[in-house]
């Protein structure tokens, strides 16, 4: 036997959980499910050469790790790969199995006074291996990268079952192609990442957070351009008029400043010093129309919770169309102008905010569907239909938008190379 | 004609400087030497199918850029992909041709008030092109990451003839597999890149360096993992006595303290505001023998002045054969113990220094060869037989001590898919 019998799901109750993604979208069927709890039992399922779809968290949002509805896929769930290891603090590592969850990495590293580099809502049920796999972003990107940046090793089962493994954690190492950033964010269609090797961040004990107020978007840009030589930023996220409104109005949260302002920006900053002296000459330069700087953590959580409370507020005022998209910094202000001017309309309102320093909106649309007209203007400003969620199976009839027929070709001959027989996520990512 | 007939050379003198190597240790023979002047040049030369070696600045240490001396393969110098996109202050990137020196963009971006995160000797000479093709790393790698970190977007031709174009500089883009970073570090294997947006980093006007003695190299190891919370450090770079010893006795400079110490570490932050207070802060937590802090140009020159004549040192009392290697960074201290042992003999010394933050040590043998021996006791610690030179013609039959059977096996499944005649810097890298 392969792997423990407890830990193939056959019966349909037992499977339900791993076939049904967590926006309730996709909910597809399994010939199993199972739960390899080492490399050597994930290599033997791979050499079975059956379909297989790789499983984390089930946190994506985008369809990429559920099983079509056919019944001839296993879900292989990296849940039992739970190794963590010891966290090196000369070179500020760790190796971690992938099926360890954000939070459990996360709680790892500060006991050692460090921490993982990417944060994000989803971080007590997505798993490591799951995040490296769809190169998730999060709320620190600014300053630290995307998982890609984070990883400095990778162990993963090919699909003919040989098992890479290159987990010695070299930050210079140049020998050869880079398989550890090419299997971040393959979705599973190349190989089923096992562990990998995390470079891990300081814990810093001074933060400071600041509102800041402009006469529009494309002068937070401007402004954002002068505040990237705080060495501590750690975030630079962007509301506008429309989303503070609904905000107010949902939650009875006070407006802000004494007046009302057409667009803000949300920085923070953190240090081994205090980096509030910093941030506020950096701001000083700027032509602001308002600022609120924020020390203490109550202060801080105030200014946060502006930001935080546009995704409820709009829960509850939809559930909206959600388009996680990037486009050039400097193109963000017309992009968005354009957008809303298309969407909005009597049976449609059109919010966004995101995060400003890597060029990343959330679009949020409230009333009809509109997914030509948005991902069409996104093709016209150079830009990603998908900023950070990954392309899965919902974005898969869209990716032409943002990438070429060559792109695509080379896409398809590397899958070719390395998946030759079509197992790995059949149907996500390429089509 | 594919490329005005002045750019095609053919007469033997002229081809010499493309088909000699910087160290002058590979003198091969090429049938021509093409200077395309933009991709649609660099395309059609390409669906000629005949073997073509890639060259920038061919300022490489490895042979990676030279032909063979078969004559039977092409030389495609980028020397005139010579573009110099417009900075773009919002987002700090910048697209570039492939031939455009690391010099030449440095004097760009700093008209702009920028830099580029990567610097290394040869910039006056050294290709953005051939810097991303080798994944160059440098002196500010424990900041700003090696030039795969810079990378935002690709322009390349490949084997076929195909373009692949990706340069809008997104920083979230999950739409699929990162051919950017893929092709970063190939070596001119894959594709023949034409363009490049990279990021840019800014300019600090504060800048403090400090001298730290430790009783030994483990003890710096320790010290620095400390001096990572310092978010402005750039450079943290080891001495030890023997090495202190020859630049001392070569040219003549004071001792650096009044006592002679075992191991010394070079650390330098720099910032909007001045690092001094912090980088103070970090190092009065740590156990060092003695410690000297330079604010003043002058006094940084002073300490730097010890580390960068190593160098000179050592060519004059060689010249000795360099080995560009790493280790995982809590083994540092253990490996070059173990190599002294080894390699130290009547008829050999070897020297160290090296770049700690990223466990890349400089291993300089005066006397005989020790490529067996000392890359033995590399493959034996997990470290990588080429930290940042790359792999080349001179490191190919060394490849299989840091790299799997396995990891090979793919390594040539992608080569063959994006070159399937092998026509891309045949001999370089894959044997």
């Amino acid at each position: 036997m392969l792997v423990g019998g407890e830990h193939v799901l056959v019966d349909p109750d037992l499977r339900r959980p791993y076939e049904t993604d967590w926006t309730g979208a996709y909910k597809g069927r399994a010939a199993a499910v199972v739960r390899p709890g080492n490399t050597a039992e994930v290599a033997a399922i791979a050499r079975l050469g059956m379909p297989l779809v790789p499983q984390g968290g089930n946190t994506g949002l985008v369809g990429g790790s559920v099983p079509d509805d056919t019944g001839t896929a296993v879900v292989l769930s990296t849940l039992r790969l739970r190794e963590l290891g010891a966290v090196n603090t000369s070179s500020a590592q760790v190796t971690v199995g992938a099926g360890v969850t954000l939070g459990a990495l996360q709680a790892h590293a500060r006991a050692s006074g460090l921490d993982v580099g990417v944060d994000l809502a989803a971080r007590d049920s997505a798993t490591i291996g799951g995040m490296v796999a769809t190169n998730a972003g999060g709320t620190r990107v600014l300053r630290y990268g995307t998982m890609r940046h984070q990883l400095v090793g990778v162990e993963a089962v090919l699909a003919s079952g040989e098992v890479i493994s290159h987990l010695g954690g070299l930050e210079k190492d140049n020998t050869g192609y880079d398989l550890a950033g090419l299997l971040c964010g393959s979705e599973g269609t190349l190989a089923v990442i096992t562990r990998v090797r995390i470079k891990l961040v300081p814990v810093y004990p001074h933060r400071v957070t600041a509102l800041l107020a402009f006469e529009d978007l494309s002068s937070a840009v401007t402004g954002l351009a002068r505040l990237r030589t705080v060495a501590g930023l750690d975030a630079a996220e962007y509301m506008v008029r429309r989303g503070i409104d609904l905000v107010r109005s949902t939650f009875g949260v006070p407006e802000p400043f004494r007046r009302e302002h057409p667009a803000y920006l949300l920085v923070e900053a953190s240090g081994a010093v205090d980096p509030t002296a910093e941030l506020a000459a950096a701001i000083s330069t700027l032509d602001v129309l308002d600022v609120a700087v924020a020390s203490s953590a109550k202060d801080r959580e105030r200014l946060w919770a502006l930001r935080e409370l546009h995704t409820e507020a709009l829960t509850r005022a939809g559930p909206p169309h959600k388009y996680d998209v990037s486009v050039p910094l400097d193109r963000v202000a017309p992009f968005v102008a354009e957008v809303l001017e298309a969407v909005d309309s009597p049976s449609r309102t059109c919010h966004h905010f995101g995060h400003l320093g890597d060029g990343n909106v959330h679009l949020n649309v409230l009333g009809d569907l509109a997914d030509e007209l948005i991902f069409g203007i996104v093709n016209r400003y150079e830009g990603s239909i998908s900023a950070e969620h990954g392309i899965g199976r919902l974005k898969q009839p869209w990716l032409h938008l943002s990438r070429s027929a060559s792109e695509l070709a080379v896409f398809a001959s590397i899958k070719a190379a390395l998946d030759p027989i079509g197992m790995l996520n059949p149907g996500v990512l390429l089509s």
